[in-house]
């Protein structure tokens, strides 16, 4: 509806009419986006067909492990890409992602798992049965990788060695010797080591295994069958065990749940692991287990165009392949936009024909000569696949099988989006063969020119300079990852490379993330402790200061330069590397503008709030946001609970401070049940103050009024001042027991002094035999060495003497009474 | 810098070309902004000079007095296009706003104040002088508006009686009678309300000062001389007493303190009440007062282009004016691009010479004869007011003197945002002549042709179909407004309204906006149910039913329909109504999909999912937002703490609670201290749980390890139940009562039975005359009435009455012994 103004107080507003009106001249144009597009190598200008709707289709992940810092990486740059698109370009994102549930990979993982729990429960208990199986397990696993892992030989073994110990091996004959004399020659581990890093993997769970078999069978030699013995046994043989188990007996697992419930659980991790890192839920996921139907009938229609052929063995077990060679180059039928002939391997047309690439797409279960029986040509890879026993299958006219790897992608997003769509993204790794071949596919369904208009690649991630993998030990799980940095910490550093290349995460890089942090976050506490400051100090607002001066001008022109080159940042391919910089410079120069300023009333919070909040809300918008600010919850939040907390924030930030409050009311109800005393339940009331508190960051002062003041200070404040405290009892306490000790000794030396009694003190051997020559009663000195009576003087000291002695006397003899000395 | 790729894992990537790429041809255009321009009463393209940075200028309140909801509509209008422009269009907006704190209403409201409290100072008791001084104030009053609005007046004082009595009223006599007489006449009451809004305002403020005179005359002649009796006179005679003393007194109020703290005062409760509605505060605030050297510099430069004259009696008490008539079609000189003519009044060129709005515009104290002096046509208008004693002072060429009201704004804006701006806004009462006296007096200083490009003005807010005003009794301030209604409700019916349109502010409406907002918030609730039911279900997001059938298929299509219906809409003139239409009707369509499906489970959560995101998304968008997630607290939040709080939400949500926690630690110390028993601490601990924590919303439930449960809840639902348990007690406890009442009177019956001593127990009165003739010594009778003796059943019978009556006696005594009967 018109928005139709009011006619205001004049009665007649036509009556006179309005001047001109000059149509506004664009002093600065606006920037348009740009995006680094794999289709042509180059930036291109981003152009949605529909309006500002944005449809992209992610590839997501394959689940059957923990997902890594190169899944961090990856799905964290799409969501900052998704955020500025959304959330700062202003378009409407529909962003769809899947799960890739039905994979090789996960059929051996689950296959294997399940295999080794089923053992484990045949096998409770140590048993020669058991270690025989284990033996045979290892001596496969030591033969099978012996041939792939050999080269170079150390010299011993150059002729016939190892090659006669994988023979012996084969035939049943553990490899043992050669295992222990191979871990002798520290040159050649050394050697081999960096030739194939799987290597180390793999001797290292030989070497596990065999160290737990040799204790297994000392262990039944010496009678103990115990359920840890067992388990001992097992767990160190967990690899080796995986393989025999599953090429024995794999092709018995035929339970579906097996594969699902492996998917889900991963499933449920990754969606986890991408929560704490503050990567937002697509608004679209989709499941190949879902789509099996879409998938057949999608396949069916590739056949029909002619662009994709069944052959198999068997009438009832076909693989159905995609024709290369017919596509590429064919000329386009049916409903197309114009004359034009399609192209296979538009991403990376250097790769065609790329074998290992190729296999690598293909699954390790779907390589083997018999899975690839009728396939035309090595560059044609598999829609559907034929499922052998011990493999999940589906119906299909060409027999149960499951879709090939790429077809789901194909199959889901056409399915979501449509026959095209805007962007189409993924990490790099998947450009050749999957992102290629998911091209050639939906093309060849759709019989369309382009089915993706924008392909985003995310660069690789290398840790300390190089690929991270298990067998370099420089593998980090988003969870140890998270365990080491904030998720903003993680999210700062990969804003701070380019989305689209490889990048290096390098603990020296991570030094500079959290400088740029502590930038940020000093600047922002600065500014709210003044504009606080100020608001405290009287009216709201009223800081006596907006008023612009030349220094108050240049900081608001630089703001707006800041805008603009922000928006350029972001425009040109999302360069949230240039964008990060503009921001932290913008930073830079408020923080000169406050310091140039003599006093701090002089300080125009007003602009200095302008500064912050802009750079405040570009952090949040790329996802950099912590706490409720940064909560996305859904709905528009809930007004009902007073407090400003919604209702699942609200669950999160006080149940922590509820239970230490309710324990530490269930503890005081326990003492006074239990008739404990005064001082056990002030004691419990420090407890709380000086533990339970500190680690929740709540700083509890005790006042001479009884009533304590409450603050909310960092627990790591805390903790320090808490740590401190203690270290100065600590030391107060080692002074005093010193002290103690110190006192101890001198009481035993005066002790030890005692222990002659008055009446010997002036006789040998206490004396020289010649001192005296007679004594009293009390043993006093009466006579000289020379006979002769002794000088007053002399006998009034001997006096004294023989007093403080009596004295020392009684003071022993009590002691050895008590026994406090012998 | 550029984004290198990863040259991924070909080594020469360029040695095949990629196929040509095809730009995306766009199938569904882009809507352009378009906004209600008043400088062309069109919807015209919204084109910014700068690239996407917006400059724009708000009108801000003249502070002198609790805003109402005429401001709560202009300045959340504003803010509402604010948040589109910024948040959902992408433009970077520079959003300044000034504050008027030197205005003629301020200056007259401030002195009158001021005035007032001295006079309260100076009469801290009842007394003839103070009395005499109000009878005064009272009768100017009167006199002064009798004239103003007396007609029509009732029969009996059409000839000259009202006049006659105002002539004795400014005499020194008061009014009383003529008063009394008039509220007798309910009907001339009634036409007079009607015919003048104003007049019951007059008629109520003469009254209410009238009754309180006769009660201090009464007081007085009764002895009591009061500080209450003084303060109920003043109190009641404010508005009589403020006019009198101003008039009297004005002239010696210089303290420039007096204005400056009125004008901060009402600012900082302008701000609070913008923070209570969610009105964002504007990147730049400017307040006149700290631009006055700006303004005469500006005012110079005026007069030096031709533009404005000064004139005065006096050479050191000059007025400046702006001369329409020079400006008014003067070709522009200077430096401008193009040859074209100034004009006057380009908002509202037909109210050119209106001399009410031109009068109103000038100010309470600028419109005398003295202050116009020199002014040489009716449309011409102040740029600076020579002051008069008690008016505040600033220093220029002209002599002491302040800015006029125009004045400020286009130097403000000009000083900020540079000689150009792209937006200015404003209520559409100010249209003229504020805002074209402000666009003439900055196209007059800068010579330009169009100063402001679009000029937004908000519609006026009627009250129940009539203007809001003080008289009517229809003036809601917001304080009140939000003791009825939220901030959220009041939003959404302006955001229901077309921004530039007069709006109705009725109780019926508002009816609509809560129905519109439980759609909403039921929407999210039941999403948000099913979101963490599937989550509780099992894996993260797995639900078993993302696959899209036709229904989900169609609602995704709903949600991309109402994406670019939104779009359009907030792009045609920000029509927020249609914008608001297009959100419920996306809700509905989600709500009409779910109730579609048979089992609860055949729901896809998703794609409800990604409805409610959107529609949250968008309402919050729009300021609707409550709770944290509506938060902009300003900076990215604080991950130190861990729990997901930002550092100011942290403090507000927990303190409530960490103060509870930290009393009851008290408490429990002091009974420690002070010796108390089990009892008293276990009461204590059910204190805890029964009061403080249930008006928290926390329920903590005691189980029989000793180990309470804590569960968040809302504190209206724990009251409830509390109130319930308590009632069930307090019934019980009743029955109880009762039930001993019962028993009470029972014990009493019997103890008064047992007053008869056994031994009189057969004799009369207690039984007849003739019923027994002889007894043995306990009583017992033996010889009936006629003289026989008693049959041996009968003597048996009346022995076992004996024994009764003999326990029932000692209990009597007993009884009667303690006080427990008479």
């Amino acid at each position: 509806m018109a928005a139709a103004p009011d006619a205001s107080s004049s009665s007649t507003p036509t009556r006179v009419a309005q001047p001109q009106w000059q149509v506004p001249a664009k002093a600065v144009p606006e920037p348009q986006l740009k995006v680094y597009n794999s289709l042509t190598r180059t930036k291109t200008p981003f152009v949605p067909t529909k309006g500002r709707s944005v449809a992209w289709y992610n590839c997501g992940p394959t689940v059957y492990d923990a997902s890594h810092m190169g899944h961090a990486r990856n799905y964290v740059t799409q969501d900052i890409i998704r955020r500025i698109l959304r959330d700062y370009l202003a378009y409407d994102v529909h962003f769809v992602m899947n799960i890739t549930d039905i994979d090789d990979k996960i059929i051996v993982r689950a296959r294997q798992a399940h295999l080794v729990k089923t053992f484990r429960a045949q096998h409770p208990t140590l048993s020669q049965p058991l270690l025989q199986t284990v033996q045979e397990a290892w001596s496969a696993y030591f033969a099978k990788n012996v041939e792939q892992f050999a080269p170079p030989l150390p010299p011993q073994e150059r002729q016939g060695g190892l090659a006669a110990t994988a023979e012996k091996a084969r035939a049943g004959e553990a490899g043992f010797e050669e295992v222990a004399r191979l871990r002798q020659d520290a040159a050649w581990l050394k050697q081999a080591s960096e030739k194939e890093p799987k290597f180390a993997m793999w001797f290292a769970a030989l070497e596990k295994s065999r160290n737990a078999q040799i204790a297994a069978a000392m262990a039944l030699g010496a009678g103990d069958a115990s359920k840890q013995q067992a388990k001992d046994l097992i767990d160190a043989s967990e690899d080796v065990l995986s393989l025999h188990l599953d090429k024995a007996l794999g092709h018995t697992v035929t339970d579906p749940a097996v594969f699902r419930d492996l998917a889900a659980f991963w499933e449920a991790e990754f969606f986890n692991d991408m929560k704490r890192l503050h990567v937002e839920p697509p608004t679209t996921l989709t499941r190949v287990s879902e789509y099996v139907p879409e998938i057949v009938a999608f396949v069916e229609r590739i056949v029909a165009n002619g662009y994709g052929y069944a052959e198999g063995a068997d009438e009832g077990k076909k693989n159905v392949w995609f024709d290369t060679r017919a596509f590429d180059g064919a000329k386009a039928r049916g409903d197309v936009d114009g004359d034009f002939c399609h192209s296979y391997a538009k991403l990376q047309p250097w790769s065609k024909g790329n074998k290992e690439l190729l296999e690598e797409g293909e699954g390790s279960l779907s390589t083997s000569a018999a899975a690839t029986v009728g396939k035309r040509a090595a560059s044609d890879f598999a829609l559907w696949k034929s499922s052998k026993p011990g493999e999940p299958a589906w119906p299909s006219p060409w027999g149960p099988g499951r879709p090939g790897w790429h077809i789901e992608c194909s199959v889901m997003a056409s399915e979501v989006l449509g026959t095209t769509m805007d962007v189409h993204s993924g990490g790099v790794d998947l450009m050749f063969p999957h992102h290629d071949n998911e091209i050639a596919q939906s093309e060849a369904h759709h019989d369309c020119r382009q089915w993706v208009n924008y392909f985003l690649h995310t660069g690789h991630l290398h840790i300390e300079g190089l690929k991270m993998s298990k067998s370099l030990k420089n593998f980090i799980s988003i969870d140890e990852a998270l365990e080491r940095f904030t998720a903003r910490q993680l999210r700062m550093s990969f804003l701070l490379q380019p989305w689209s290349s490889r990048m290096d995460f390098k603990a020296s890089a991570l030094g500079e993330v959290k400088n740029a942090e502590s930038t940020f976050n000093n600047f922002f506490a600065g500014v709210r402790a003044k504009a606080s400051e100020r608001r405290a100090l009287g009216a709201a607002y009223s800081d006596g200061q907006h008023h612009y001066e030349q220094a108050e001008k240049a900081l608001m022109a630089s703001l707006d330069e800041a805008q603009r080159a922000f928006r350029e940042a972001m425009c040109d391919s999302f360069d949230t590397p240039r964008g990060m910089e503009v921001l932290l410079d913008l930073v830079s120069k408020a923080n000169v503008y406050e310091k140039s300023k003599a006093r701090r009333t002089d300080v125009n919070v007003g602009v200095l709030e302008a500064v912050a909040r802009y750079v405040g809300d570009m952090l949040k918008m790329l996802g950099l946001g912590e706490g409720p600010a940064a909560s996305d919850a859904l709905g528009w939040g809930d007004a009902a609970s007073g407090e400003g907390a919604g209702a699942a924030d609200r669950d999160e930030v006080l149940m922590p401070y509820l239970r230490v409050l309710s324990s530490f009311r269930d503890s005081i109800r326990q003492l006074a049940r239990s008739g404990a005393s005064a001082g056990d339940i002030l004691k419990l009331a420090d407890a709380l103050r000086d533990n339970d508190l500190v680690d929740l960051g709540v700083a509890l002062e005790d006042t001479e009024d009884g009533k304590a003041l409450v603050k909310l200070v960092p627990a790591e404040q805390l903790r320090a001042a808490k740590a401190e405290r203690e270290q100065a009892a600590a030391e107060k306490q080692a002074r005093k027991a010193a002290a103690a000790e110190q006192a101890r000794l001198k009481r035993l030396e005066n002790l030890e002094r005692g222990r002659i009694a008055p009446t010997d003190l002036f006789r040998p051997p206490h004396v020289g035999d010649a001192e005296f020559t007679a004594w009293d009663e009390r043993g006093l000195p009466t006579l000289d060495g020379e006979g002769k009576e002794l000088a007053k003087k002399r006998r009034k000291n001997l006096e004294k003497d023989w007093d403080k002695q009596s004295k020392l006397h009684r003071d022993f003899l009590e002691a050895r009474e008590k026994g406090e000395i012998q």
